[in-house]
């Protein structure tokens, strides 16, 4: 189990007329985490790509419980529970504000893809074997 | 149960550098069906926001099968199974392109709100009426 | 001088917490105007880069009259004043909402670029003939 | 005359098809780069809302010399050429990468609007206060 938390502050262009965060933006505040952890754990998802392999997000769930407000500070937490041992890695996210309110929930699965045949490929060796690394 | 299909473009700027339409713009999407939906149905949310009650997103659930591609016309069915009798809202999107393949599935449950208050209200009685009418 | 009129309904993730459209989305809206524009010419512009050819922005330039409003339906007007006989694209937009009021005014050039080489290149041919053709 | 430079990495969504940041939003990174300017300042943009002033974006200038890519980490350069001292303010800002590299060149008129009124009203004198006493 691996986890990370990430700071980021909400764009004046990221709210809507109901005055708070648009939902759809939550999409691209999980995707900021993950490309976060990847980089904490060493292993940043532009090399993933450079190597010819992409995560295409393939399943994504929220739940939105209070709203984000413009110019305020949100603390991502996001979670690896589980080496990725086949083709999909999957995250879990906790959205919290400067109060430590609990904003949004959410979990994302991801599969690997090789980028020239467009088909699912199993989580690379060097991958693992960093994850494995850090957990234990 | 009520149901309509509604067609969208995609647009350049929604794709990203997958050469696919970024997954985060699929929410803006169910939303577009959502609006046009209700106008459809005699009921546009416009009105609603006048009337001083507001729609927020709860919870959105998204499953991506197949990519969608820049200037793609788009055909998102969107299926309210329920009349809303209480304060939620729920509906199911199958997002097809022209060849009728299904790329996307989702569904999305908001919440009636009052924008006074800020608290939860039940379905209002006019949306209730006419979705009956609508379905006898 | 060619021009076309092309229609578009705001989003509700396009407005921000004014309650009007976010001022960076009419970027979005021009991209829309030039991809009919050039479909209505004959000429998509999925075609090009197809061919090999983008299309990037290198100048845009917006006036804010009047802001647009949520579920408004704009009328965009697109204007190629002069046949692109260089490296070079550039047009002229007039957003205005039913009531014909002028919201927004704004001009783009775009460079023809190989997109292997990544160099400008002349406007291709075929290109300066379909545009001659529906001119005289 | 005051300036600050502030740094945002290049989010996956922000990109297109082209594999570069998609134009439209630099329109946002200049908002980002206008917000901490102010919030430097000592003059939290929150807080000027908050006393019922709106700050619209009026004109909007890019010029976009080469692309961005994804996860690059992009300096803005913003700067105040003048105090404000009728409704207008006006801004200058040049995008950079690591490399030291000029990416885009923008300027931005924004208008003091009271919020109720929706009419324009003088720079507030707590703002010309501030500023003044920063560059003296």
């Amino acid at each position: 189990m691996l986890s990370t938390t990430i700071s980021i502050r909400v764009r004046y262009g990221e709210t809507d007329q109901m005055g708070v965060v648009y939902h759809g933006n939550y999409a691209t505040y999980c995707e900021v985490a993950r490309v976060e952890f990847f980089r904490e754990m060493g292993l940043p998802y532009k090399e993933l790509e450079d190597k010819g392999i992409m995560l295409p997000v393939v399943e994504l769930n929220l739940k939105y419980a209070k709203p984000a407000y413009y110019d305020e500070v949100l603390h991502i937490n996001i979670l690896l529970p589980e080496i990725p041992r086949s083709v999909r890695l999957y995250f879990e996210y906790e959205i919290r504000n400067d109060k430590e309110e609990l904003l949004t929930t959410a979990n994302s699965t991801l599969a690997f893809v090789d980028m020239k045949t467009r088909r699912p490929v199993r989580c690379p060796e060097y991958m693992i074997k960093r994850l494995e690394e850090l957990i234990f």
